[in-house]
């Protein structure tokens, strides 16, 4: 009976006795400065593809070890290395001993449950995100993925939990040699990359009207369980999504404030319109939140409405018959002496009491608007 | 059963499988950087309309073409170009390579579903705001639309989604050769263009008071699910109307605080007067939700109170009739040995009996106040 | 059966179909600038009294048009010119001229939807407040009235909607020689004016205590409909007195801040205990609404709980005689072969059942705390 | 049946009918500067204490006018006067003539409906600050009282609306000659009597948890309508409370940051002690806020189950006999010609379809999990 | 019947019969400065650890009196004390003593009261949290701790209500001689201390997940007594929660902004840190609230759906039975003139009466969808 909504969604957005799966909690007990996954793993191997260009050139690499990233150096080019995967610890503590790297973004790295933020080291950038994609459409579900981003002069190194094609369009991007993104520097590719994340908040979005629009349209008439468990469902996705996504806000505000050689002035716009998107994206979600709100109190009126109208008809039928049986009853009694049961026009009397005192009870309801 | 609130509200603010349309989601997967329309699209032509004025002339020019356009500057007169429709994005590109505009501004214009919002750029502003006309008023129908305005030292250009009045009472007022608009800059020229869309919000606030009042008088006698429906079509458009206003107060904070000498000091006392009627828009739009939230627990209360009513009315005839029918039953039973049915005064007895019930338990139930 | 709460009120405050009042909305089609009287017109002719004072002077002059009071130009004296009434649009054409004022300040004077605000011009201050006064008290029956106050080095000009008594207590105020009114310059009569309407304000809050403690005893023991009618009725005149106050707030810890001559250091520790008073007004306000919210909550407990023993009692009635006509009706059928009617003890065993049944059940609705 | 909880604490802090007693709009007619006292009277006489001391003397006079209070001026030593009861407007006005205190001060002094607030003036400071104590502890009644305390380099004058047992600790606190009390000046005095009124809150603080608590646990089981009352009577407590207390957070924050040589440098840690108390006494009545709110869902859910229960018996009962009574009926009817009258096995058999009736009906009602 | 969820729990947050326990109002009547311990008694002794270390030695003494650790002092060492139990007043006045520690702290240590705070002192700094933990994970059951830490440049003394294993990870940190611990300075333990704090309140936020979840799923479904039982728990936990931890946030914002020596500018990045953590706990209490808010609405219609369906099955069958047995009533009256009972065809007659009844009010009940 009990409709299973995303029981994927669950098992990556909350611990459980999933044995892939280790949560915050579990590092408690060891020494800060240890490096290792915490979240659920979502796959057995990293993949590592490293673009490198320049106005001129453009070399993909898909490499599998952190010495063969060694090789590729190359300060002419812009380097953009995504690691698809946190598994290989190996790889992470490489990337960050080759970039002198501060631990603590390591830790933060392989941690998935970090919120959205920003932090500002001497010689890069980190900023934390999170990618949300639709699982299946039909029952809305969510799925959250921890992107972390790393800015240097000339790289860009970005981790994802999983491989899958959020960053496609970039790729495909890449390939215009007259693009802006092959003219501009590293900054502006981490541009592309946060506004290629927050597209996909979009697409959640357009989904979630999708859903809650004939949802509106049908509570008023058509109040069932299945619509309460839908609404139930749409109020946790929004309460994790504004989580997930709010922290955002403070994130690309900072970034068109903070002094760095790192971001060229020319970019620092660039980074405003993304933040015009998220602030489209959390007023949105504000206003979904009004809604489902409010389609709460109008489903409780709804049901209280057709309880007063089961009510109504119950009252109408009883207290019509009631009365009438009642005197029927009085009839039906066998003593010896009730003069009335000889009488020869008692029976046809009695028909005109009944027919009266329905059409008074009748007419009572009537003046209540009942009938 | 069912009355349809503005269909065709629906379709214009939220993405629908209107094959015409196309949402931010769409563009998800497109490269940063190229132009098209994302939101409806509600004509196939663009209208271009040219007024150039200063103290002494006032010309105007319907135009068709992006060449006819550059034939008429000239730096004496003020410019206002007003292009209505966003469908043709060849004219926008080429008004954007006239007057030199970064191409993240024309990308904002063609997508509209921004939030309000002002840039300053080197040598222009653009703002972003949003007009808000009424459908259908007897059932309160809104329709947003999306005005883009780029304010330059000679030029105000403006990007309306479809041609209709909103303007005309800005051409009928520039024909006023002595008012303050024909001697002031292209700035006042911006403000009267504000001005007069915040104009527009206030026969939208009329017309909801116009609907508020009668159902505030109304929902405490009369709860049908009628007025339920039109609580929820107004919590909607309230909360779709915050969406839309809300950002203007920030944006005319913003305008009378930057530092540019494209705003002349003496007009920012109007663009003051602008964010006050903004503020008023808000504050009626807040005591508005908080009505219409009042509403809804007056409604609740309302239903419960008839229920409430509708129980006493059953309890009473049920309580009433219940026990006189089993006395009637008792003596209609069959037992050969039953005393009373012999007795001479028994019938007349039991209906002294009959009338002590009833005249006891009415007592009980005019103590408890329900008759 | 409706009773009409405060007709008055509502064609003060809304818009309504009265010929003789102009929205803000109305004005949408008008070039700016053009000066008109927006809101209820409350009187048809204006009504203008000057009073001229110094330390040892005091002079008062009732005048009706504007030439007499040009003669009345006095730079010795402080001239305070107030207008009752703001139909005669001339009047206050001719005091803008006469004192130099902004054309933008003219118009909000004669538009009575003003949110109270203050605005710092060269040579004036120019604040816009909201006079409250109780129409009749024993519906609880609000007046708003819009007061401008312009305050000029030797001049205070204010405009009300109407003549009423308002003003009276500043009157007999200074007729004291001695008074710190006649000693002190234009700022401090501003003081006096801006004290003297927020006085008011604890009129109306002591009405609404003598309205919301009653209310607050009753709602529990007494939950009528027209309980929940006056609850409704304080709610809607909570939100619009939070509406015309609150900005009140601004306005006051703006007039503490700002570096003009003309207000003297010793007068702003004046306006600062204004300031308290408002701030004990708004305080009040929200501690009435979260009352009244809490109100709201315990009548529907209130109807809630009165319906459950509604439904107690009918279920104790019901369920207890039920039963008992069942087993009547069973010896009441007229099947041939029923052994039981013959037997010689059966009627008074059958007593004997109907007993046993009515106290075991009367034994398990105690158990349940039902009777 | 209706319990008066406080009667007291009603006349107390709302304007009654109640003629020893003058309301802030008592007042909105008189001449600003008119000293008179608004509020409860609580008694008729003040009574003055003059308390001098440094390190090596204490000295303690009770007096009665103000001539006496001039004799006593000493400047060796550190005088605290405390006034009790503010009936005799002409002892205020005294201590204000001697002292010079800005007449507006002397004003709030006397009304005791002030907000808690901090003023500072050239060589005084003015603070406001509301005492709060517990009239019955059964009930839960509290009763305020304004204290006003003024604080100059050797002086601290406190003000108190009646005599009660508030400063005793700190009466006890000075005969130490050895503690801080002694050795600092008239700022760690005026810190005390702040912390001695804050320490009070917490014996408030911990009676609403002997009143919460209790509640908590039972209104699950147990949701009666004096329950309700104590609900809405604490919550009524916690609103006044918090508007009582809540300014005092500025007022603290303030003093800790402001500039004055009447405090000294060493004694800002003891206020910003005082600070964290008050932080903790606000937070404490936010968590009771939110608790009592929970409580009040949690009472309507419980009626909501119970209303349930009852229903279920209601129906069990009616749908299980309403049809067997119709059988029992139709074999009561009287027509000559009715088969199954005659038949042999007839009565036995319509046992076995009642009792068949009745265990369907029973499992439909198990499975549907009613009994 | 009624579940006892956490009796411990009550008795350690707020003030109890229990004798072992002193509230902070039972000191209000003391002079300030005394030193007496506020809060439940945990255990009756103190145990205090020293442990000595830099990045060559380790020692760790465990000692007993304030006389030991005197004879402990190291300059080229850092100094941890750990003192577990509060009841030994002599032991933090020794430590206050020895230290030169300001006499408010020492009350604020021994005052388990406190709201988490940060205070910078000339030489040390003082920092109150509160740690966290569970008693037992199936009732969901909370234990508060009160942890004191002060700084100083060598030191860091913290004090703990009672012993447990709450710092054990630091201690097997320490015995790593490569770790980052061993190589910083003090700064560096109280981070370790603090993250090591904060790392416990994951691991409650994990089996609040653990309780929430289920119910969620269940609440539809399943709306029992006890479920709301638990929600009612779960929301005073989260109420306590947000309050023993929300402060933390300012606290941690506080000490990266503060200008100190006792903190290496190194360190504070771990600060941000712990930071970015309490700002993930604080936002996932909030999602809980806004998930436990909505579980209650939730729960609300899910009762009044019951309800609804309970009333249809009553008013089916009392509405299908009440007409049949009042006709058969009729019939079974005793009036000698009646015609029908002697018609042949009369018996069957009425049974085609009794069903065409039945099917008519069912297709009525069908087109109401109530079957």
């Amino acid at each position: 009976m009990q409709t299973h909504f995303c029981s994927e969604y669950r098992s990556r957005t909350q611990p459980s006795d999933n044995a892939a799966q280790s949560s915050a909690a579990d590092k408690s007990g060891l020494p800060a400065g240890t490096l290792i996954h915490i979240g659920t793993k979502h796959q057995s191997e990293c993949k590592i593809s490293v673009i490198q260009y320049n106005a001129e050139t453009l070399i993909r690499h898909d490499i599998t070890s952190i010495s063969e990233l060694q090789q590729l150096q190359n300060t002419e080019l812009i380097t953009w290395v995504n690691v698809d995967g946190l598994s290989n610890i190996g790889i992470i503590e490489g990337i960050g001993h080759e970039l002198d790297i501060h631990p603590l973004v390591l830790e933060d790295i392989l941690s998935t449950h970090q919120r959205p933020k920003l932090e500002e080291y001497d010689d890069f950038l980190y900023m934390v995100i999170k990618g949300i994609s639709l699982d299946q459409k039909t029952n809305f579900c969510l799925q959250y993925e921890q992107i972390s981003i790393l800015l240097l002069t000339k790289y860009v190194i970005t981790f994802k939990e999983k491989s899958d094609d959020t960053f496609d369009p970039i790729y495909s991007h890449l390939k215009n040699r007259n693009g802006r993104l092959r003219q501009y520097g590293s900054d502006y590719l981490a541009y592309v990359i946060l506004d290629t994340i927050v597209d996909e908040y979009f697409v959640v979005e357009d989904s979630l009207d999708d859903v809650i629009d004939p949802l509106e349209d049908n509570i008023l008439f058509n109040s069932s369980r299945d619509m309460l468990q839908t609404v139930q469902h749409i109020r946790r996705s929004l309460i994790s999504m504004k989580r997930n996504i709010s922290p955002l806000r403070e994130l690309l505000a900072t970034i068109q404030r903070i002094d760095t050689p790192l971001l060229q002035e020319k970019t620092l716009r660039y980074f405003g319109d993304v933040h015009d998107h998220v602030l489209r994206v959390t007023d949105s979600l504000e206003s979904y939140r009004e809604r489902i709100s409010a389609m709460h109190d109008i489903y409780l009126s709804s049901i209280s409405n057709k309880l007063n109208e089961t009510m109504k008809i119950l009252t109408i039928f009883a207290s019509l018959f009631i009365p009438l049986t009642f005197i029927a009853g009085i009839y039906g009694m066998n003593f010896e002496y009730m003069p009335e049961l000889k009488w020869r026009w008692a029976y046809p009397a009695i028909w005109v009491i009944f027919i009266l005192i329905s059409v008074g009870l009748l007419i009572f309801f009537k003046k209540k608007k009942w009938i």
